[in-house]
């Protein structure tokens, strides 16, 4: 067994930090080539480690974040990050925790699509004092939040009533709709169209008198897609330092390129059945079934060896809490590989978020032959 | 708004410490009624929490539990817990934490159905001299792990393998499959079928002269339906203290009696397509898709207002990370309920265990008026 994987108790999450560095050098060189003006504002959410996020962010260059919860946002900001945006639509109870990180010097940027938040957020900076920076937040392509790009009159009434303390700082949008794609031609028609969307958006509320410097885009395939990004100011993205089987799916990487795998051990076997017992459940591996929808279902996740490499066609194809039941994919043509009780196996992960999240931890994995180290992630919100 | 919900940092778990108790009641006193005789063993693996585990023990008055993890087992040892069931098929690289809980004077019981881990048992209990204590799991109904109840060859061929100084506890089974039924009578059958196969497998091992005198089943469904539960030692079961939509579409609860629910905000609104947005994604909910095999499919939750009573047929209808998205369920007869941007709303899980761990601690509700109070859970391997 490769890389002292004994040394992790199972399940354990592991990571092979040489795979994440090249992840990262990959959208790194191709953002440089496509979109060398970009500003890169790496999503940190799927990491959520202090550590990890200075390697990433030091090897992108930058040190502006996005954040998918104000827990997040005080925990990066405590390890030095002073440029943060807080991409989630604010609930406006949050307010008082957002004032706190711009009073600590933090400028943390949040996001909404109605007047009622923003009305909320103007009311709150003028008894306050404090000058809260907004991003608009436009939808792209129908899959979630956002106003349409087109839709002046609720653009600009979010501008004003933000009034005159609150600072409208831009417009941003995610082109989660992407995740649905599995072609380059669709991708880059997605990317294209996320652009645009916040072109527009921006022109709208530049023409009605608002500044507006800042148009944000960014998902994972949308940021490895070629796409003309002028008029663009920043890109965000999230899972590609680890990538995931949904992002091999979708053509953006390949199997080998994922960085993230769940270490595992078999705890017995159903021979008439053809299953092998492991013990990583749902706890582990996460509820996360989103290759079910794509051309290739690896129900809970892809089998691979202890070195990682696959085994053809098997996957986890259900769990309980503490119990993955391992078996042949329908319709495999092999047979079912011999593996005794006690094997160590690694399961890649559907979503690289929903898995990691699972964990206290990382198992970083640096070569074949240096010890294991363990990298503490957070939660919450 | 009640309880102080406002207390709440959104998306938060909370749970109603009231309900909890009588849920916790009821079961006690249906076992008190029926099996006055069993031993109970409540699986601590959805609690996850020493404060409500120690809660719900004193209630049952008993002091053997369930886990489902070492870690649990680890956490619960700590608190004063010495009578341990770690229900989840062992592998031998655990035996070491086990024996270091045998040595801190916890009766750490363990699980296997194949005769490759007996073996490893067997040979670790010898070397290090410690009385390793077995529970043979028994299949009864083919969902899982577990050896056939009349395989008496692998029966006693683990039995045998295990040796002298590990110790032959009994026999354990978990009626599983009882979660994808719906009617009181095939949950009676389910329960004595689970009752049934492990006194058939017991009978087989004190036949070949081993002592075997456990006899341990369950699972929440079984537990409270009714069945003839003698020649059975004791009673297992878990998501009880907390119910959810999956027990409800089951039929051993009310949803009124769900005690545990996802505290959320509402943070805009997308009325063209009847969309409610909220701050909760799949990471405070889950990525639990379980009522989706059921007559009621109620997406990633149901949605009910601040106080606890649901909207019909209001559901988180899909679900990104932080965002929940709550819509009407399809074809329902009314109206999307006017909900403003800001309102807090509950949103009662599909599978308890799965979105209780998907957080770091519970806010308790007591009463109306009581302060919410935060008591946290662990979790790990």
């Amino acid at each position: 067994v490769p890389h002292n994987l004994n040394d992790v108790a199972t399940p354990g999450l592991l990571l092979d930090l040489h795979q994440f560095d090249r992840n990262i050098e990959r959208l790194g060189t191709h953002l440089r080539k496509l979109s060398p003006h970009l500003k890169l504002r790496p999503h940190m959410k799927t990491l959520k480690s202090v550590e990890l996020g200075r390697r990433l962010t030091d090897a992108l260059g930058t040190q502006a974040i996005t954040v998918s919860t104000l827990a997040e946002a005080e925990a990066y900001a405590k390890a030095g990050y002073r440029d943060i945006l807080y991409a989630v639509g604010l609930a406006p109870a949050k307010l008082g925790r957002v004032a706190r990180l711009l009073g600590e010097g933090v400028d943390c940027q949040v996001v909404t699509d109605n007047v009622a938040t923003a009305k909320a957020i103007g009311a709150f900076a003028s008894k306050q004092g404090v000058k809260v920076a907004v991003l608009i937040e436009i939808d792209c392509d129908g899959h979630r939040a956002g106003v349409k790009p087109d839709d002046s009159d609720q653009l600009v009434a979010i501008a004003e009533v933000l009034g005159p303390v609150a600072e409208l700082r831009g417009v941003m949008t995610h082109g989660g709709g992407s995740y649905g794609l599995a072609d380059p031609e669709a991708l880059k028609l997605a990317a294209d169209q996320e652009a645009d969307s916040v072109r527009r958006a921006a022109t709208i509320l530049r023409e009605a008198g608002f500044a507006a410097p800042v148009t944000s885009v960014g998902s994972s395939p949308t940021a490895l897609a070629d796409c003309d990004r002028s008029g663009i100011t920043e890109l965000r993205a999230g899972v590609f330092p680890f990538f995931d089987l949904v992002m091999a799916g979708i053509g953006v990487c390949l199997m080998d390129e994922i960085a993230l795998s769940v270490v595992t051990t078999v705890i017995g076997h159903q021979a008439d059945k053809g299953w092998i017992l492991c013990d990583a459940g749902w706890m582990a591996l996460s509820r996360d079934r989103s290759t079910q929808g794509q051309r290739v279902d690896y129900a809970y996740g892809q089998v691979c060896d202890a070195a990682g490499v696959p085994f053809p066609d098997l996957v986890v194809h259900s769990t309980n809490q503490e119990h993955g039941i391992i078996a042949l994919r329908e319709g495999a043509r092999g047979s079912l590989p011999d593996i005794p009780v006690g094997t160590q196996l690694r399961i890649l992960p559907n979503h690289a978020c929903a898995t990691a999240a699972q964990h206290a931890g990382y198992n970083v994995m640096r070569g074949d032959t240096d010890p294991i180290e363990w990298v503490p992630r957070f939660g919450g919100w």
